[in-house]
């Protein structure tokens, strides 16, 4: 979560035993900072890590994000995860991956974002990755702007790793871990998505409303506001367009509420006038969101489910407690089910 | 599945103790036919029922079907479940569920598919429908064009309804079954739509796939070809006009694999050489599919999942051994690396 996710929100999320990130997005040049920061929130919470690293992973848009000004943080301060996503080119992807391993003697573990299964693999035989992130459509932000969600997603992916393996095209200790994106905001979803074959998930949107999610009041209220995720959110790129943020590759779109803006391009307002008036909303403070507001909220389909601002470290703990009382209960009823019908 | 999943299908389906539904569609005048196949096929099954109807279902397209055709078979027949869906409006579907309740004696129970949580509401309060079937945007074939999974849906979806319970708006033994559709097609999805709050699933696509699924064999081996199902399939209305199957209300689409006809589509090229080139193929046969091929292949984002021809009777027995099983080694694996965590 670029401008978002920052050294508060990532250490609160590993301080609640979840591993939290910090969006350093396209530009890299307080990322020293942010990573100093992180460390000092952590000092004292004396977390477990590997080999050392510090208990934050890093984020960042690769084809944006700078590696010779990345490295030299990266190195000093070792995060536990370099998360890469949306390079141009797959080389780009090994060349972040070989020089970060380079650095960090092989102990800053690889997560690569990947859409498709076609990326998945192909990401895969090219990087090792220590972690493929699945993203599936419904998550909030930047994402392929056509594709399917976890629910199909993840066993497709998950078949075609096992597949890479017993033809050899990978060894069995190098398949990934798999971690599910999109659509997850409660133990529902933390559930589901470890019945569809993930090792684990990644939140973004229910963090949005967290006290440590960097962002203004009038947008956490915006999250709490809207219902009815698939219909109140789009994936466009409507957003990128008046904020400038065009650099993007052509095939990922931002998914975000749908607002005064969004129906102004759909009904062919002119991009010029559009964007005075973003501009204009933009001075006005929490007020530029709302029911006829035009400030972005990037936010997944799951929005609908988020109602409450809490701690970021509540949130941790709380959804993976819910996850496993929603297992335990699932099986239960099943089990029940399956008794009364012979 | 309309035109695709007739008695045969259905009859198979309930006979592997899943409940099997006729695809009737938008044109009743052979509902009588296919009911009386169904019985017949389920003669010497003697599955259990309830209040003594015929152990198969039956489901409409609401803004095309024919209330006063489908009345007579539906009182002759009593089948176990009338499915509704993709009404005009609302009192569409009021006039279906009373006359079918006033018709089989309450009897028959009433399911609405519906695609949003809007939806669901004010269905609900509507009709107090006996299911909800929740289709999420990976469901293969007719839908909303624009919309979230299975993965959000489903828990929004059964929050709203345990709020109109709680606010008296809804008795509590008027709260509807809910059923998950779309992206679902062995047992991870069904262990994951059970964990997202579903009682039970409905799959669709793989059962493209099976002996008794009325399709050319072309279709069949398009939808064993294809695979990276969130690429490889797009809902669009582009099938629909090639098709003339342009009475649907605007804001559905049909989900199918991306073909000829799609890229030429896409591409700008004319309507009329569009519908003269797929008229010729339609000719082809079986050749008609496949790589160049510009036949029409409704599947869902699941489709990559989907690898086997198989009698429908053994897909529905298997799928729900799988389920079980996926949810029982899905807490195992979570209770192990609780346990390791301490």
């Amino acid at each position: 979560m670029r401008l978002i996710g920052l050294s508060k929100l990532a250490a609160e999320v590993s301080k609640g035993r979840g591993l939290g990130f910090i969006g350093s997005g396209n530009d890299q040049s307080n990322l020293e900072t942010l990573l100093d920061g992180a460390k000092t929130l952590l000092e004292d919470a004396k977390l477990p890590t590997a080999n050392g690293t510090l208990p934050v992973g890093v984020g960042f848009l690769n084809w944006g994000a700078d590696l010779s000004t990345a490295l030299p943080s990266i190195e000093k301060y070792k995060p536990a995860a370099v998360w890469l996503f949306a390079p141009r080119t797959i080389d780009n992807l090994v060349e972040w991956t070989e020089r970060t391993r380079q650095v960090t003697n092989n102990t800053s573990r690889i997560w690569i974002q990947i859409c498709s299964v076609e990326e998945a693999i192909n990401v895969t035989k090219a990087c090792k990755p220590d972690v493929l992130v699945v993203q599936g459509i419904d998550a909030g932000g930047h994402g392929f702007n056509h594709g399917a969600s976890i629910i199909s997603l993840m066993p497709e992916i998950k078949l075609a790793i096992i597949r890479l393996v017993k033809t050899g095209e990978l060894g069995q200790e190098e398949a990934p871990i798999l971690i599910a994106a999109g659509g997850i905001a409660d133990g529902r979803g933390i559930a589901a998505a470890l019945a569809l074959g993930a090792d684990g998930v990644c939140m973004g949107t229910r963090y949005l409303a967290s006290d440590e999610a960097e962002i203004a009041m009038g947008y956490k209220r915006e999250v709490l506001r809207v219902g009815d995720g698939g219909q109140c959110t789009v994936r466009s790129s409507v957003y990128d367009t008046l904020r400038g943020t065009t650099d993007w590759p052509e095939h990922y779109g931002g998914r975000g509420v749908i607002n005064q803006s969004y129906h102004d391009a759909m009904s062919g307002v002119d991009w010029e006038e559009n964007k005075r008036k973003y501009a204009e909303a933009s001075k006005e403070g929490d007020r530029g969101w709302g029911v006829d507001g035009r400030m972005t909220t990037y936010a997944g389909t799951v929005v609908g489910l988020v109602k409450l601002i809490q701690p970021a470290q509540e949130i941790t703990r709380s959804v993976r407690r819910d996850a496993l009382e929603v297992l335990a209960n699932t099986v239960e009823v099943v089990g029940l089910a399956i008794r009364r019908s012979g």
